[in-house]
C-alpha cells in the first residue's frame, strides 16, 4: 500500500487506523448487510452512532449538559451567514476581531444580518502575522456576541489565550484547531467547526452552542437555517451527511483512544517544536514572518529564499513522499499542517528533511 | 461478504460495483498516496474530477451549454430556502404545486422571502393519493417560477408528464426521480436533487440552473446562499464535500456504463410493474391508494389487512434478507423503493417473496 505523509491544509490527514476501518465496514456496517451510505437516518442503527456521535464530542470538549451539539452541512462558510441570522437583527450587533481571511470573511456575511463591528483588524501591509493584544480591543459591551477565529490556516497565527470579554459570549470558529487544544469554555457561547482539518473528511460542520443563548436565537427562520430547530430535532431535522458523521465518530474515537484533548495538545506542542526550531535555527534560511508567540500548532508558515528554491523543496520533498507543503495560493511560501491525524513520527521526519534541505542549499 | 436486498426510501441503496471500487480506492485514490477524502479540493486530482462529475451529469441528463451544475450542501431542504432566496422579493412570487410532504416543505420555506402562491394542492382526507390534472392549475402567468416535487416519496405517486406553464420556468425537486426518466426540459429551469436516491450518499445535492434564469438571480446575499456565487466559482466556492462527490461521480460512471437515463428508465418500468402487478393480483389482500396512472416507479406504497400482518411480513422479509420496505412514519404501510441502483433481480426476488406471502396468509 502506497501511502504519502501529508501535510495539507484541509482537507488534511486522517488516522491510518481511521481509514482501514472504514474500509473494513465498508460493504457491511455493524453486519446490517448494508454499508452506513445505505442506512436510513431514521434506522436504529443511525440514530445509535448518530447520538453517540454527539456524546462523544461533549465528552472530549468537556462541555456539559448544558451544550447542545449540532452536526450541520456546509461548512463553517454557511455558519458564517447562519451565525448572524440566528443571533442579529436591525438593532442587534456583534463585534468581530480580523485576524485574517476567514475572519473577514464570517464579518462580510454577518453584515447582512445587522450593525457588526471591527472590534480588532491586526491587517499591516496587506496581510495578517498577529493576534491582537488585550489592549488593542474595542470591544461593546452590549454585542450580542464576539467572534474570533482561533486558529489562522493561511497565516500561521493561533490565538493562545481567550480575550476576556465580560458578559459578551464569545462566538469561536475552530476550524483548524478544535481538539488540539484545551480550553476553558467559561465565556464561550458557542463554538463551530468544520470537520476537514481535525475532525474527519469535508462534509460536516460541529456546531456547539450552550443552551441559555440558543434560547436567545431568533425564531422566525426557514426551519433548515434555524438553530433552534436543528436542535429541537437533536440534529436530525433533515437527513444528515451519514457517513461523514461516521467519519468523524471514528476519528473522535481515535481522539479519545489516544487520551482524549489534553493528549493532543501536548503532541501538539512537541509537532510545531520540532518544526520551528528547524527554521529559527536554519540561520535565515528559513524564515517565520510570525512572531514567536503568535505562532500557530496547526499550521506552519514560512519562506526560503526565493521561489526557485520553494519550488525545489517541494520537488523534492514529493519525491522523498511528503507531499501537502506548499502554501496558501493568496500568500505562496510554503506552509506545514500538523493536524491531529499527522504523526509526531510524520513531523520528525519532515524536520530531519527540512534540515538536510538547509544544509545542502543554505 | 453478508449484504441484504436493500429497499429503503433514502438513503437507498448504491449499486455493489460502486461499494467495491471505492473500498479499492481508499487508502490510495488514484495513486496519490493518501484517500479521495485526504486530498486538497484545490488539487489538480480532485478539480478534475469535480470538473468530470459535472460533464457528467449534463451528458447524462441531455443539458447543453446553457445550463450551469452545482454541487451544494445541506439537502434538498437547504433549497426549499435557498431557491425563493435566490429569486424571489417582496413583490416577486412563486407558484407552488403542492402533493406531498416534500412540496409543503418548500412552499413553507418560500414564504419567509415573497409572496408564495399554492396552484394547486391535492391533499383530501389529510393525505395525498394523486397528482393534479392540467385543468386543476391555477397558474398565475407572472410567477417568477413554478414548482413541483416530480415524485413523492412518502405518497408513491409521481408526475408523468411535466405541466405546460408557458413562459413561467418550472423549478423541479426530483431528488426521488432523477435520472431514472427522460426529460423534456423546454420548459425547465432549475432541477435539484439531493444524492440519496439516485446519484450516491447523503451529503451532496446538484443543483442544475439554466443560465439566463441564473442571470436573473438575487445578488445581494451572502456568498455561500447565492448561486451566482457558487457558479461563478464553478461550483468551489469553499471546500465541496470530496467524499461524497467522489461517491457520486462512480453512481454517474455506473449509470452511464448501464445505457444512460434511457436504460435506467426502461429498469424502473419493469422493475415498478413487477411490484404492482403482485399488488393489483392479490385479491385485496395488498392495497395500493395511488390510481394506476398516479403511481411512482421508484417508490410502491402499500398496507396489507391490519397492522399486526404488516409487522409478520416486515419480520419474514428481514429473515429472507429483504430490508428497508416499512412505510413512512407518518403514514405506516409498507414501502417498496426502486431507486435506479435496486436491480431487476432484487424486485424479481422481493415480488416473488410478496406473492408468497400472499398465497400463504391472504
Amino acid at each position: 500500500m502506497h501511502r504519502v505523509r501529508y501535510f495539507g491544509a484541509g482537507p488534511g490527514a486522517l488516522p491510518l487506523e481511521v481509514i482501514q476501518k472504514a474500509g473494513q465496514d465498508l460493504p457491511d456496517w455493524r453486519n446490517t448487510g448494508a454499508s452506513i451510505m445505505e442506512t436510513s437516518h431514521r434506522s436504529r442503527e443511525y440514530v445509535q452512532l448518530h447520538e453517540a456521535s454527539r456524546s462523544m464530542f461533549k465528552h472530549l470538549m468537556g462541555m456539559d449538559e448544558n451544550w447542545e451539539v449540532l452536526f450541520l452541512q456546509g461548512g463553517a462558510t454557511t455558519q458564517f451567514a447562519m451565525l448572524p441570522m440566528n443571533f442579529l437583527g436591525p438593532y442587534k450587533g456583534a463585534d468581530y476581531v480580523l485576524t485574517g481571511a476567514w475572519s473577514n470573511k464570517a464579518f462580510n456575511a454577518s453584515r447582512y444580518f445587522g450593525p457588526s463591528r471591527i472590534a480588532a483588524d491586526t491587517r499591516e501591509n496587506e496581510i495578517y502575522t498577529r493576534i491582537p493584544a488585550m489592549s488593542e480591543l474595542d470591544m461593546d459591551a452590549d454585542a450580542t456576541y464576539c467572534h474570533l477565529t482561533t486558529n489562522n490556516t493561511i497565516y500561521g497565527t493561533q490565538w493562545k489565550k481567550l480575550p476576556e470579554t465580560g458578559k459578551v459570549p464569545l462566538v469561536l470558529d475552530m476550524s483548524s484547531d478544535i481538539m488540539s487544544r484545551q480550553l476553558n469554555l467559561d465565556d464561550v457561547g458557542l463554538i463551530y467547526a468544520s470537520a476537514q482539518k481535525n475532525l474527519g473528511p469535508a462534509g460536516v460542520c460541529v456546531v456547539a452552542i450552550r443552551k441559555e443563548m440558543l434560547d436567545r436565537a431568533n425564531s422566525d427562520l426557514p426551519e433548515i437555517l434555524s438553530y433552534r430547530a436543528h436542535a429541537a430535532k437533536s440534529s436530525l431535522l433533515n437527513t444528515p451527511p451519514t457517513f461523514n458523521v461516521y467519519m468523524m465518530k471514528l476519528v473522535l474515537d481515535w481522539i479519545e483512544s489516544r487520551g482524549g484533548v489534553k493528549a493532543m495538545e501536548r503532541l501538539a506542542s512537541a509537532k510545531a517544536s520540532l518544526i520551528y526550531d528547524i527554521i529559527d535555527s536554519s540561520n535565515g534560511f528559513y524564515k517565520c514572518p510570525v512572531p514567536e508567540s503568535h505562532r500557530s500548532k496547526m499550521n506552519a508558515v514560512f519562506s526560503l529564499p526565493d521561489e526557485q528554491m520553494e519550488n525545489e523543496l517541494v520537488a523534492k520533498a514529493k519525491a522523498d513522499g511528503f507531499t501537502g507543503i506548499r502554501g496558501h495560493r493568496s500568500l505562496g511560501g510554503l506552509r506545514v499542517s500538523m493536524y491531529n491525524a499527522v504523526s509526531l513520527e510524520s513531523i520528525i521526519e519532515l524536520a530531519a528533511f527540512l534540515k538536510d534541505f538547509a544544509k545542502r542549499n543554505g
